[in-house]
């Protein structure tokens, strides 16, 4: 499954191995936070259940075969690639820091040790699956953050770059801290809170709108928002309060959210509605929704969309996958590039969190009181360690939040500075 | 299949439809371009074959049935709602403009006539699956005409929200003007051609880079094409002469793209290389192409990652899906909201371009001299018409790129304009 869903050169390469028998090099890749978005301070890691699947399902059809063995590019291809591609199947380890992990520039999220073959040709997907999935919890603690107490919701499926991303993102944003989603098949498959009443067409398919209200109220009970918007809020509020309970509240989605809300607060206290609460939406994004709540605007719950679900002021990553060690015939090598502006970094390393900052160091190390944050997950090919749940993944995410600032220190172990040192000189030398 | 793939009100208000005896009411709803984001003049069009074949397919499990009858807000929801979603098969009809069609702002892209129910549900797929692949196709677009007869290549799908959304990103590049793509199941299931050769693991996986640079000659042959920059560009570009043909060329990936390209170019022609060729990536969008493109750079041929695959100057875009329409007992009403900064056009429309600008009118209106740009896609639940090339969808948009200008002029029909007044001055009285 899954096995054409890379870059053509993921292919390439691997036949490249085979014709130079070395696809079977055990070598470890890392995927890790070259930099953040200069919106960015941390980032949560989210998206590694995908990448686990993915792996031990990654798998080639015969016309998925056929397809790749009329392509220009491996009509050189050894036979042998083509019958490898066909019993593929993962056998590596996979490292990896759990979902929710919150993580800082310089620091790798995951760890491969395969064939390299085996290494090499899930680099597109990975990036991908944890790169968006970590960009849109991200944003949605960011989001948290700035509602404190009062609730976020995520509304954003239709805004996503495609349903399906809308719903992974969906799953994404809980981790995050949202504490909801409009999307229902993510509720069905991942089990998290779903919400939703009714949009501008529901009152506008009624000729009128008090009688549209009142059909919400008959279907919803104590669950109706009502969205009032849709002409004129405050006369929607009038007719919402004239309505009365059952009621669970009012949505904005339109013009001065600060304004709108304090108007329609007044209006359903005056009616005895103090319990009725107020949703805003439309457009909303961390930084609105901290000037709305420091302003004091008496909205108990925000739903957002567009900035959320797209993580649309940093919709993309520096996530680079790397290779960092070959052992080439029983002897180790390190690898790294060195392109100008963008190095990587040698050796298979391990992440240390303390109080005091965290320490990048090569895997075989151990730092003293502070715990490792890569933990293993695939070993042989099959997954090994508990399946979280995604209600630990959302606790771990703001828990961390809680104790990491965003000026957390990230060094080098003495030993990984040295190698990189060693490396760059060896490049300058060779140069 | 893809039923739950939608936001819950949606289904919430399908059930309140069926509690109302309404859900049979035949609607219009449209999906068009509220507001193109800042920096675009225009959209080129695409997603349209998703949409189709979802709407066809659309469809609810036994499982899924349960899950929602198990909602809270689906507690009082009547049984035959919970029937009609068993037995759920779309059966409308729909009219679109087809891929690759440029179109401008307040203009139609996308029209449902169906009962009520079977029009609200499909709004959130709807949006996301013709929003997202219309801003890839439409910064492609604007790529290919910054590249003007150089080739640019989609390379994104590592940076794509997900994946999957890479993979139709890079059916939507095509159509916008690209001239192929990394993404090898793009490649397979949509015929567009598909490039790739070697990364930086490639040298990085050898001890010598001449001698990984041997290696891909003899497996790609006059498709080589060099990673020269892994250590450093111009000592790869010499290596690259050194060992001659055959050669494609060389590509780079890092660093001061217009001074590179120049020295290598030079390095190239001095050992009697003409006719290699040089690629260029990393980082590139429609700005920094046309300023190598004008400074003369060199360089043959583009790819773009990240900034296409996930449009990052315009990520989201205000894509709308509207009730302009509803047939309640016999009799036809028109419908619009009238929400702050957010209103939408009444009645079901049409678009119709001619040279001097285009119209938007109401459907059962004819504007002379003009070619009516939404055709039928589906009538009765059906497809009719044919099913055209994604080789038909580029040359649209490419044509019609050429022959409508960034600032051709949208202009309401009077019969639209006059509908859109007494609506509005009927909202006032009701308000």
């Amino acid at each position: 499954m899954n096995g054409l869903l890379t870059d053509l050169y993921e292919l390439t390469m691997s036949a490249g191995f085979f014709a130079e028998a070395r696809h079977d090099y055990m070598a470890t890749f890392e995927a890790s936070i070259r930099r953040l978005p200069r919106n960015r301070d941390w980032l949560v890691v989210a998206g590694i259940e995908r990448a686990v699947d993915y792996l031990l399902n990654l798998s080639y059809t015969e016309e998925e075969i056929d397809y790749l063995r009329g392509l220009r590019q491996l009509r050189h291809a050894p036979p042998e690639f083509f019958h490898y591609l066909r019993d593929f199947r993962f056998t590596g380890d996979v490292d990896s820091v759990p979902e929710g992990t919150v993580l800082f520039a310089g620091e790798p999220v995951l760890s491969i040790r395969a064939p390299l073959i085996q290494a090499q040709i899930p680099e597109t997907y990975l990036l991908s699956a944890i790169t968006f999935e970590s960009l849109i919890a991200t944003k949605a603690a960011r989001i948290a953050d700035a509602a404190g107490s009062r609730s976020v919701l995520e509304f954003g499926t239709r805004r996503a770059h495609t349903p399906e991303a809308g719903t992974l993102g969906a799953r994404a944003a809980y981790i995050g801290g949202c504490s909801g989603t409009s999307n229902t098949l993510a509720g069905f498959r991942y089990g998290i809170p779903v919400f939703g009443t009714a949009a501008h067409s529901w009152v506008m398919s009624f000729q009128d709108e008090s009688e549209a209200f009142r059909s919400l109220q008959r279907l919803l009970g104590d669950q109706t928002v009502q969205l009032i918007d849709t002409y004129d809020a405050i006369e929607g509020a009038r007719k919402t309060a004239q309505l009365g309970r059952p009621l669970w509240g009012v949505r904005l989605d339109s013009g001065d959210l600060l304004k709108l809300s304090l108007e329609v607060r007044q209006i359903l206290n005056d009616a005895g509605l103090q319990e009725a609460r107020i949703m805003a939406s439309g457009d909303l994004d961390e930084h609105r929704i901290a000037a709305l709540v420091s302003a004091g605007a008496p909205i108990d719950s925000f739903g957002v969309g567009t900035e959320l679900a797209t993580s649309a002021d940093a919709p993309a990553m520096g996530m680079i996958y790397k290779i960092v060690e070959l052992e080439e015939e029983g002897r180790l090598r390190y690898t790294a590039k060195n392109s100008e502006g963008k190095p990587s970094i040698p050796g298979a390393k391990q992440v240390w969190r303390a109080p005091d900052g965290d320490t990048v160091s090569l895997a075989t190390e151990t730092v003293a009181s502070a715990v490792p944050l890569l933990q293993p997950l695939i070993r042989n090919g099959r997954r090994v360690g508990p399946v979280e749940s995604i209600e630990t993944m959302r606790c771990r995410a703001t828990e961390t939040r809680r104790n990491v600032s965003a000026n957390h220190p990230v060094r080098r172990s003495a030993a990984l500075e040295s190698l990189v040192r060693k490396m760059q000189d060896h490049v300058t030398r060779l140069s």
